[in-house]
């Protein structure tokens, strides 16, 4: 998408140095557009951490660009084949520890590790993670083209009810393009619709505590030029009960075959909202999320906890700097979840890049 | 309450000069504890607006307070009885146009000018609001307590059936002592239990775009040792998913006849996810915040909608200093609205000071 006015997606490699990754440090935004250079597996595992990349697409693809900077490390340290492809499952499980719940992660450092271990040199190893690693950032571009096409119509529809009038659209954190490699999973539709003309507004909750959609969605809005509000997340149920919302889109990081979703921390409760107000409540998703082992997202599905300072803190812009701030009294406690799950009664439909599928096991298996 | 171990109420008239009337500036909080003087009625209107005092129950005394200093304004400045009133009655109009959402204020308003038009003297009319002011403070200290005896009933249950374990109860915004005079509507029973020894933990949803729940009651539970822990109010689902939650209490700045309760923005959501949990929900309120005169709560109660730099911008301490930073793109739209409706049919029951009543007519009119 674009950044003033030139066209990014969110992770590539270095076109002086194919041994260096290169990605925009979301931390900074919406203040600061920076690139930034990872030049070593250890580099990119700080990197997803810190949330210097963060969305569950484009985590994924970083792992497996991380696998191609082990192996570059491997090739380097080892002497044998025997020690590189330790070396190699060693960072693996590094990598997938770093953030438990989402599924790309480990989808991708899988996948990665599959084409590795069928060649037998180091050097064609090499290849075949990077090779891995464009291939999955490829296709997660196909995947949001593929959901924007089939978010398109549904905009389009509802749009075509109000006769034009402006469809008015609420989303909650960042399924942007930034959180993906281009286009976004929930914001696809959204641009495709701009794209094509349809009147939209969206209302952007602002995702606390790390203020994804304030500080990514919106940033990302207004560099595309989609008509946007920033609302509190707790503004969401208002705008809904006074019918001001007609369509609510959201990402997801894990999606169970019976169709619950498990997403950033509050979506749970928009969902609530939405289906009180009997609002259209729409999940994006690549199918590659679906975690097909998984029955139950309630009591399955790891919740990462992550520092308190998250909540009890905040950083922003004063005056040219960047400061950080305490928010809440020095010695309170505070707790910080990181995602919730929408359980699939609350969901409309799924939108994958196979379909618009209800949220349920026959029709999920099916993609 | 207890500020380092001294007790407090919210606001009082200034022991060496009784026209000038004292309370807490609670947007300094929780960094700094600092009593203000306010010396006419247009600073007490000027600390409603800016929400140096805040809250429905303190609002409304404040507002008798200012009727008070507005009457001594009047003794000096106008020449008949005439012109006083009409001096009173005017800035009885401003006092209450500062917020439009809590009944409180014009409540307390109402009852001012109806003792003072009885008087016929301009000392007697002086008299007379102050001690309206200093009555509807008593009467407020009184309601809370009664609060807290019938909420403490429930907590008490709740324990029992646990067993003693833990009780946990969740709370959104500052229904504490410092949006009262005394104890608190939400938080009375709170303070009551644990001062019984009833096990409890409070999750507090930070209550943004104010903040009132990490900066206020979150302070007032550390002063007064209730343990308790800060939560985003995006997480306040999630707890509630895990059955971490026993019970919601809550305030209300404005009830209808029918239950609807208006609250601080973000209690819709928060009741939602209650009902969704089967976590009983209930909402703690002196009786004159009930208006009889509201048929629909979601369409009848004006909703103040403030300003934007609220969303935008965040202060907090940064070292020493009390900074402000902004932490969205400077050129986004935000929208903040202040309230919303929780139907009755989300809550379980209202505390008030008369008794513990189901949210329907039939009940809500006896009291």
């Amino acid at each position: 998408m674009l950044v003033k006015n030139k066209h990014y997606i969110t992770i590539w490699i270095d076109k002086n140095n194919p041994k260096v990754v290169r990605t925009i440090d979301q931390t900074l935004l919406p203040h600061q557009f920076k690139i930034v250079s990872l030049k070593s597996s250890d580099e990119i595992i700080k990197a997803i951490r810190t949330m210097i990349v963060r969305g569950a697409p484009l985590i994924g693809v970083s792992a497996a660009y991380a696998i191609y900077l082990a192996a570059l490390e491997a090739q380097k340290k080892c002497r044998t084949i025997y020690q590189f492809d330790r070396y190699i499952f060693k960072k693996s499980e590094e990598i997938k520890n770093t953030r438990p719940t989402a599924v790309n992660i480990s989808f991708a450092v899988n996948e990665s590790l599959k084409v590795l271990m069928k060649e037998n040199t180091i050097e064609d190893k090499i290849a075949a993670a990077l090779n891995c690693a464009s291939l999955l950032s490829v296709q997660e571009i196909l995947n949001c083209k593929k959901i924007g096409e089939y978010g398109l119509n549904i905009i389009g529809k509802i749009s075509k009810s109000k006769k034009g009038k402006t469809v008015n659209i609420l989303t909650h954190c960042n399924a942007g393009w930034l959180a993906c490699i281009d286009y976004g999973t929930a914001t696809a539709p959204i641009y495709f619709a701009h794209k094509k003309g349809i009147k939209l507004h969206v209302y952007v909750e602002e995702t606390r505590p790390r203020n994804q959609g304030a500080s990514l969605t919106a940033w990302e809005f207004l560099q595309n030029k989609i008509p946007h509000s920033i609302i509190t997340d707790n503004a969401g149920g208002y705008v809904m009960q006074k019918g001001m919302v007609d369509m609510v889109i959201v990402g997801s990081d894990r999606t169970t075959l019976s169709g619950d979703v498990c997403n950033k921390i509050g979506t749970y409760k928009t969902a609530l909202a939405s289906k009180d107000n009997n609002i259209p409540f729409y999940v994006a998703l690549p199918s590659s999320s679906i975690d097909k082992k998984i029955k139950n997202g309630l009591t399955e599905i790891p919740i990462e906890e992550r520092n308190l300072d998250e909540v009890k803190y905040i950083s922003g812009k004063s005056g040219k700097r960047i400061e950080k701030i305490l928010i809440t009294p020095l010695k309170s406690k505070a707790k910080n979840y990181g995602f919730d799950i929408t359980p699939a009664r609350l969901v409309t439909a799924l939108i994958t890049e196979r379909g618009v599928v209800k949220p349920i096991k026959s029709e999920i298996s099916k993609i």
